[in-house]
């Protein structure tokens, strides 16, 4: 991945700031754990709550901790006072999301003016043991007020 | 949309206790709505617990409930003793997802004996007009045991 | 499909002049065969020099003539003076694409300044009969200049 | 990535077995240039046959060799007597192609004994430049006979 810079001093405050107005992401029980131009990664404990038919977490909620951590990535490249969305994302599902921990990890592969591509992983953690559960290839568009 | 019929006289107990079976559908307030052979409907009403930072509903939950209607669409045409998992989906956000309710709406587009491909949308509802906030297209896959 | 406007009433002329611009249409054999605001098509007639290994219509010549029809379909909503770029494509391949000839239709589902969805589908005919082989769901870009 | 070993001893010729019945390779120019378990690469020089209206590579041309190698890719960790069909895939266009010559490199993310999911890069070369101008994410399925 190339070394990105933020056109931002304040990137981070600002993506915490949006983090903390999602607020699907305390009701799942989702975190910030790192943040840096063009990386971003959100941290999701296991919960039953959250599970498909077979115990394990449900498709939907890994793209959705694969979707938030890919569009903060892409807004971390972002200059102060524009708005991120995604405009799709598609996602790969490698092995059953069973695990005590999941960490999305989204990257910018391309920047843009307007379309910034991200790739994302998702990874389950038991114990000492980590596996890819997911991969997320997404594009978001930057918002100019 | 072709007119399918389901190998397994008993797919509506089947899908209705496989998605009681899925515990985030009640955690976010999901239900199924609708259900036949080939395509399975189901409703979410707005909570302010499932938003992204501009207070709509979140990608990740849009792309949750048609991800699972479009998984028991495919899982209406298995045979009894099957299981149904998502290989992969692929989903484009057409309008900000803001409501009183959405629907998903998950069909079939070709059925198979191992992968079925199906395509879905998102309606949202506002009093009495409807709008297509996402459309989405996905792989499932068939378990025999 | 709603009912679209372009809003360029050269909006055809516009749209032969930029596929006569693509060599790779008739290094292929693709034509135009409909273009209306909202939807285009475009026709390829089978050919032994364009196969894949079990002689059927290769994978990346159906995304071809259907990424080329989304363009397009997108096309005719956009501007005079703009260019079309197409930003990412996914592709489902429901049947092996044999037939005598092949029909790629886009349509748009979703018009915008920047950013246009569009869905595709690609029909093989042989003789009377004519199969779905694959469905795509794709994200244009206008460019002004 | 993981070091992967094929099951079959021969998955080399028995690849350029089936690319040599690929028609659709030599007619745009493709060939194979590198084969190793769970990666495969394929290279095609710039022809003006190939072009879209912009004068660069046509995006469904950079699909398909994208495609192709994310197939064989897939196909080198498949059993002998087998065959590899393309279930979708999705592209990310993230520049321009323009270049001299383009390398489409397939890597194996997940094999499964039905389903493999890979992701590809096709880069530009010019001169002694090279530029990342594709990413694509897909799903091989393994027909046994």
């Amino acid at each position: 991945m190339p070394n990105f810079e933020s056109p931002d001093p304040d990137y981070e405050s600002r993506i915490r700031a949006s983090f903390s107005r999602q607020m699907v992401m305390p009701t799942i029980g989702a975190r910030l754990s790192a943040i840096r131009p063009g990386e971003v990664r959100i941290e999701l404990p296991f919960s039953p709550t959250l599970t498909q038919q077979h115990g394990y977490l449900h498709a939907g909620i890994v793209g959705a901790i694969a979707d938030s951590a890919c569009g903060y990535a892409a807004y971390t490249l972002m200059p102060a006072g524009s708005e991120v969305l995604t405009v799709e994302y598609k996602i790969n599902f490698l092995s059953p999301a069973r695990g005590q921990t999941f960490t999305a990890i989204g990257k910018v592969v391309k920047p843009g003016r307007t379309v910034t591509a991200c790739s994302g992983e998702v990874w389950a953690q038991t114990d000492d043991e980590r596996e890819l559960v997911a991969v997320l290839q997404a594009t978001m568009i930057c918002i100019r007020r």
